[in-house]
């Protein structure tokens, strides 16, 4: 390192000496909706600019931080720093349950400013992690897909981004979520001939027609399949579903909207051709196909990992099954786990919040991997 | 009588001399859409004011004349004076088909101002006609059914209004089309549980479940039913679909709209029974509801009216399917019949048009039977 960084406005705490849930905090109460991550952005930047053992990259909005110590095996930690947007819920605040367990609340508490904290505290900390290091603070992931900025660098500077194992510190509740589904959406569109609804027989309904394609969602049956030791669950939903015009007129169009989440075993074309099989003889128009990540069990790293990590929480590794961007270090060949604090049923909820137990538990977690 | 009018800013020729496609231009020619009918309710009130054979009567944009002969038996033919908006199609022009039709082109030429036409032509010219005559001009037709001129009317000057038949003067290309269909609309409500389609197996998908509604649909099968010696086709229809709010969400809510249009035979509390039957099961809600009217073919005075039109023009009664402001009439204990030039399948087009030997044609045909 490290190139000049201009001051941060707003400044962090020092991340290697600060508490994490502490810095939680703080990493929260820098407000970072989508678009506006710049602040946050430059303060993550200025808190590890002092860090000698970290070369610090910057592309717009997001931040890398890479050791460069010669190791074998390179892990990727990376996080996004934005948000949805703010509704009342910031400042943090901290409350203290019934049964006694301390949590955070707050915009970004769950989603996920708990996983940045993490990586942010462990990047300044951890001078010489026992392998080499990249964390990655990342802009745009709550938008469209085309904005991702973990998209943008994969684009734009893939080696910024590589490794032989990524961790992605979305919320996972401190257990391991290994891979991901992947996801398609599809249009299946019906057409008819439209007519006066008082003379409905001249015309030919299109929503009518559709009762057949909604009869075979609802007689789908999902699989479930195995993949690296994980049972993978898919899903094929109508999502939305629109017909008609006016409503004395027979709808000459109807479309449904489907959903279909499949096993990171099945490739996006497998996918699609599975898609277009069930709906077989009606017009379907694929408008979004993203593949899914193998969890990598096996990988002598990603068990190694799993292994530190579940000496210290317990629980067993399980599947992930919305698609996350894990699935974009899937492209670039790294396999990839979920791993980080909070609830991720909570994550976007205007109560989001997170137990602070489980920051530490992920800090510690990493730490004892990494160190 | 009559009441002083304000004198029209536009005049209409003298309707009783006038020929009567003439008339039909010059009303044509004085635009109207609904809301701005009133250049032209005074244009009619002015042209019959000098009718002494005549009281003409006002409310709002609506014009009435009629006769106070002391005659047994009392006629009602009306039509309303507005249109949909216009769409470069006015002043009107004439041209000839390759057939040798002649034609007038422009807005309401179908829709309905050839009826308003023959019916002021009528009003000046027959000083002693053989029944007594009320000739209803009305506004707010082709609007929401709440502004409607004759609904007014109706409610507000039933006496003004009602007699022993009355000819509406709506496009039948002069045929008679007895009384109308009845129609419903309703809601059927699906409901379910959301959640996100990643982990579609918890919640429980509306847009499915409206499967089963669009089966019901499509299996339907439509009554005829004869009613006064006039044949009444129904039809159960869905006129829309909605469901779903995001794409990765399972839908909680799916809204199927339906229409059904039935024999006039059916009284409207029959025909919502019939809809709930049918959706037996499901949450069913009626958003609109107006019965039919009978054709009365059997009424003696509509079977001479009907035996003089047809033998100038030779067609044979049908059936409304369309649901028309004969209803209203109907309300009232009125029987009530469509009669007027231009083919119902070109009003609100922007080509509307009518053949000019088809507004004689209903001129020659209700002036034999009124002298």
């Amino acid at each position: 390192m490290s190139e000049p960084f201009p001051r941060a406005a707003v400044a962090l705490p020092d991340p290697a000496v600060a508490d994490v849930a502490d810095l939680t905090a703080a990493v929260c109460d820098i407000p970072s909706v989508s678009g506006e991550e710049g602040a946050l952005a430059d303060a993550i930047a200025a808190a590890l600019a002092p860090y000698d053992h970290l070369e610090v990259l910057r592309d717009g909005d997001a931040v890398v931080a890479r050791t460069n110590l010669g190791r074998d095996q390179r892990v990727v930690v990376a996080g996004h720093i934005d948000t949805v947007p703010v509704k009342d819920n910031l400042p943090t605040w901290r409350r203290t349950t019934a049964d006694g367990t301390e949590e955070l609340w707050g915009r970004g508490a769950t989603d996920m400013k708990g996983g940045v904290a993490v990586a942010l505290h462990l990047a300044a900390a951890l001078t010489a992690p026992r392998w080499d290091v990249t964390w990655v603070f990342y802009d745009h992931e709550e938008v469209h897909a085309d904005l991702n900025g973990l998209g943008r660098l994969v684009r734009v500077h893939p080696e910024w981004v590589t490794g032989d194992l990524a961790i992605l510190g979305e919320p996972t509740a401190a257990g391991i979520e290994g891979g991901c589904n992947g996801t398609l959406r599809a249009d299946v569109r019906l057409t008819g001939r439209t007519a006066h609804s008082a003379r409905g027989w001249r015309g030919e309904n299109a929503v009518h027609r559709a009762g057949e394609v909604l009869a075979r969602l609802s007689t789908y049956q999902p699989r479930e399949v195995e993949v690296d030791g994980l049972v993978y669950r898919e899903g094929l939903n109508a999502v939305g579903i629109r017909g008609g015009i006016a409503s004395n007129m027979i709808p000459d169009e109807c479309v449904v909207t489907v959903n279909y989440r499949f096993a990171p075993s099945r490739s996006p074309h497998e996918a699609e051709r599975h898609v277009r099989e069930v709906f077989d003889g009606y017009e379907v128009t694929v408008t979004d196909l993203a593949g899914g990540a193998r969890p990598g069990l096996d990988h002598p790293l990603v068990a190694g990992f799993v292994s530190a990590v579940t000496a210290v929480t317990g629980g067993a590794p399980g599947p992930k099954y919305g698609w996350t961007d894990v699935a974009r270090f899937a492209e670039l060949g790294v396999p990839a786990v979920n791993f980080g604090p909070g609830d991720p049923m909570l994550a976007h909820a205007d109560d989001e919040r997170v137990p602070v137990d489980q920051i530490r538990v992920c800090a510690d977690a990493l730490r004892g991997w990494l160190a």
